[in-house]
């Protein structure tokens, strides 16, 4: 069986991404690649990094241009509001929608359009969206036509609290997610404050006052607990192109929890989850460019909390990688089918 | 008034840090660098970023050959131990000590022991060591003949606390200090996991069960509330050579409180703090090579917590530059000689 | 004496950087920062780095509101055809004009028309323009009322040729400068392909078909050996925010030449020049964010050429600071006066 | 069909980037990792980003507990002298023996021991070793028991040169190659000037009278062209982890010559190698962690000389990857197999 895959917003980092394992995966035919800005372009000429290889001729379509009939799956790395404006079409042609944007992460449609700024065009298909967090909701994805795939840093947040949260061991004081992450989740925009001399040897946070992963992580960890959750979301700009570090505090119930022994059975069948032995610390670059994810926590002196460490590639398993794990599930096939590279040194 | 000066370990980071700032302070005469390992070597053929200037002939003294009856001012840049060690002998000939190292910050002496698995020499010297934070101890500096020079990360984690606790504006509940900082604080040694392969793209946190800055931290805190701080402080690592971000997450008792007036206010007459205006985000590069330190304040949404961001440059305002702040202070110089350097872009 | 300066175009990184080093100057009072794009602005907004100081409440002004009678020297830190327009009005003002662009570096005019593709629009001034490389022009800088301060690779591979240029020691065979500069050189603007994520671990070689510095570095070669000379010169881009490392490659009519000699004899009494010994390399951190300027020359196996390395920084030695450097001499200063500034390490 | 392959010395940076190859080649079981050093370590303790996979439970083993009677191919990515050591006795076990250092690449014995300073313990297999470039000797690779795999920078050099040298267009003057490298070249060892703080926001040439690598080169361009071959090689290093950029100028004896397509003709059928489309500068981070390499050619203005860019990852094409790619050869296997790997962003 050969899938066949259209990308829309092939142009930006995700989407290249996607371009790139989607390439190598032994039952994918990427069909097409649409790009409004890039049309008529060769990939190549634009990210020479695929060059000497199958993607030398593919050149961006129009979304006009695009052959629909054939498409089996259809990924969305686009900004938000572009995959809300197709999806009716999409799915009545039969084509299964994954998209990597936001339209529809956030259940409550309002919220949703308070922290977008703008109104929700296809409401009527939030609620059979299908969170694509293959942790949390493998079931549901099996079966699933339209997927909304987390952001890179709820993925992060979600897995370093998922079983504390599952097991009500957490007290409801306020968790501190403090979150680290490299520059290409900026995306391949021109502007000035990510120019390489405005970015190297920095570091800053950002959107300290409220930034629009906040509302999704706490409807997660709600879900989670069951209950309410209070938590704030920092995020940080690295001087990295790759990587999200999450580090997270939660106050234990019970501070004689075995926490490592929690996590190592929660994440023991989890093909890309790994936890760290005892005092190892996960660092971004063991898991740059590839979907695993590498969690280690930590008891820190005189205190009731626990340190969470979760480390990712953003645009792997924090976007494209994952996108692909939800395809392989929806689609029946081995759930890490085209996932397998390994990072280099 | 020319005042002589002595730098013992002037063949690490912060040591020739100290050299750069000394060789052109207007009122200091460099008569001595001390360095067992290099003794008899040139400066600037370990150092070729200081060649071309006046440091071009100077060469590392052993402790044995250095001109002890000339000096009036003894920098330590050594690991812990050495200060302690020549302490005594130092103070007796009437030279001024200024110790960069940890030898006399902490002033239980047991926990010392503890966190240093090593017994202190010259116990007697702690309680007359006074600490080198000029914002928080201007006074006791200025007729001080010891001082015990702050952490790099205790220094930020101060100045970005200190207006909310002396004024007892915060809760008892657990404060969270979340630091990351260059990789020139793991000092100028040769180790496999400090070379660039291994940090390039990186980010890992370290000591998350407990870091020697740790006990400063929380006695200091304690100082400026004078009670008991819970408090856990966790280092990360940055691809970066220099630069510290605190980001810090403390508990109002009055939600109402104006954080931004409170600390506009408390540093207004400080030349090296700088309160960035509402809605910045100080960034480590800011400060780079320079002694300043740049601080913001933040409402997370939904929360009664308040974020502060600080930033300073490790080896300047958290080492060398904060060293020769204490030395101006105690020789009746102006505060800022010598600390003019502005960062580049 | 204190001298008035307007700086124009104080809002690039050439721009700023005159900003960083005249705000020290023991003699320069900053008048005006001219900018259009950003009157009305303050500096510290936009360039955070610089708060906390003199330049705090700076703001910059239209070249409309700029006081033009106070002004005694107009910086030009300006895209071409900037300068070239307003320089007949400032010079009739009496005011000292110092461009740091490409206007009148190049002598022959339809040449530089060529390059520049535009009309040179004040060609009575290229005659009168004195090229400001103190090294080869000490003497008629200082009585230059109109500088055309050298591109950041001319200055590099000027000084790594004179010496052996003058004194008559090559032969005819092409001579080879292959170029390396920080990313700051491409200016601050916003382009994708100078995006953090598009050059951090990344290198490559550019305008390899003929950059517009080639006909500046071969007239002024030229000027040195009296007759023609055949260079090559590439420049490539490096994965930094600053620096110039010029390798050149040049056949010696006799083997037997003593390169080290000869160098050591030339810069012995250049302020911001030095020859580094036999068997060191010079590295581009060395000289950053300085003006100075570091040489080594090496003879490769089996050869007749000399390797000649030389490095400096591209914004200082390479624009900025050079400026300064001409300032100093056009006005009667110290010529090494506000350019002490030391790099870190 | 199942190789079994053994990798001595799979504890440094080329030796583990073959453990990541080959952990995925289909055709590779990867029975012994030996390293001296490591003996009884896990793998994934050293190196976490292998961790999660196949390699988790991996241990290294000693020379002495390996298995070799099952060994079917050894790659040595040794010190040079260590294969010379035991190839007599792998051979004769019937092992494939594919040596990744020095010991075998230079056919003049003496030259050899000039070089590297050292007797040759193993001269009468100098003979037989067939040198691994497979562009320049697919067909010697095939019927090869013991490989001498090219040093990085004689591979991108070799395959910049080769088209020219064997059709003999280049004069007789003098080859420049100006060749940058990333850091992982300096090996995995605890070096003070290899520390993130000395190489980051850095650059300098090292090794400018004389670099191993240069008889090397002059020996294989030599084969080319069956003739003398003088060549100036000055290697420099960049801030980053991977890459080599070879920057080569050479002088044609016919200026008219269609450079571009006699490259393109040259390297149309090699799977591993692309020439760019004119107008192009090939950028290292476009092959990192893969076996691509990418050319292009430039025509400098004014001049009989052309400029040949070439880009390779020093660690897979320059190491790793070739070995596998030679291997591949040897035993019958399609070239390219395992070695398919794209870059990322």
């Amino acid at each position: 069986m050969m899938i066949n895959v259209a990308v829309v917003g092939a142009n930006g980092y995700g989407g290249i991404e996607l371009v790139r394992i989607l390439a190598r995966h032994p039952q994918v035919q990427l069909s097409s690649l649409v790009s409004r800005s890039e049309a008529g372009q060769k990939i190549v000429d634009i990210f020479p990094h695929l060059r000497g290889d199958v993607c030398d001729e593919w050149v961006y379509v129009s979304p006009y241009d695009a052959d629909w009939q054939a498409i089996d799956v259809c990924f969305f790395a686009t900004p938000h509001t572009v995959a809300m404006s197709q999806v009716q079409s999409l799915l009545e042609k039969g084509i299964k929608v994954i998209d990597l944007s936001a339209d529809f992460r956030i259940k409550d449609r309002l919220l949703w359009e308070k922290w977008y700024a703008t109104r929700h065009t296809a409401p009527e298909y939030i609620e059979q969206a299908v969170y694509g967090l293959p942790e949390l909701n493998r079931g549901a994805i099996k079966t699933a036509d339209l997927i909304a795939c987390p952001g890179c840093y709820p993925t992060a947040i979600q897995l370093g609290l998922m079983p504390l949260l599952r097991q009500g061991l957490l007290t409801d004081d306020t968790i501190i997610a403090d979150a680290k992450s490299g520059i290409s989740g900026a995306g391949r925009s021109a502007k000035v404050n990510m120019l390489f001399c405005e970015r190297s040897e920095n570091f800053e946070a950002y959107a300290t006052t409220g930034h629009r992963h906040y509302p999704e992580i706490k409807q997660q960890l709600e879900v989670m607990r069951g209950g309410q959750v209070d938590i704030i979301f920092t995020p940080h700009l690295l001087p990295t192109v790759r990587g999200i570090h999450a580090t997270i505090y939660a106050k234990l119930r019970n501070s004689e929890t075995d926490v490592q022994a929690l996590f190592e059975s929660a994440y023991t069948n989890e093909p890309f989850v790994s936890v760290l032995p005892k005092g190892h610390h996960p660092q971004t670059k063991s898991v740059s460019a590839t979907n695993h994810v590498q969690i280690a926590t930590a008891r820190p002196p005189q205190s009731d909390y626990v340190t969470i460490l979760v480390v990712e590639d953003n645009l792997v398993k924090g976007a494209a990688g994952q996108a692909v794990q939800c395809m392989n599930l929806m689609t029946g096939l081995e759930e890490v089918t085209g996932l397998a590279q390994l990072a280099g040194i």
